[in-house]
């Protein structure tokens, strides 16, 4: 079963990084650009056929690893 | 309006900082990890209320800096 993790910044956290892309695309010409934030994704594969089963399992790994949940938030989507 | 992108390495592409997770997560035992790869996300708003304006004008931003099209995948979805 293929799982997808998107960790976001909370809406309150700074985003320098999307700030930086934000302005170098408003340098290239891009108009009626409001706000960009980055964030990050990751395709996670796993031997496990039970979807609930496997949504934990991924759970877990943002809690361990992943997310950094004081500043981040994420979202678990099964990929078809 | 609010659109996401979300940016993923090409099948045959090595990701070697994916793979640092996943040796990581399988060392803190997780188990059943078949694969993990990791990619790169962005939420763009727009001053923009037409859909496919919005679309392509994502999909311009993409092609001039967002990502690598010989090495990446892109991805534009609406965000409700």
């Amino acid at each position: 079963m293929k799982l997808s993790v998107t960790i976001t910044l909370k809406k309150d956290v700074l985003d320098p990084q999307g700030k930086a892309v934000q302005n170098t695309l408003q340098g290239m010409g891009i108009d009626n650009l409001k706000s960009l934030r980055q964030g990050k994704y990751f395709e996670i594969e796993l031997n496990e056929s039970n979807e609930s089963a496997a949504k934990k399992k991924v759970d877990d790994m943002c809690k361990m690893l992943l997310a950094n949940l004081i500043i981040e938030n994420y979202k678990i989507d099964i990929v078809k």
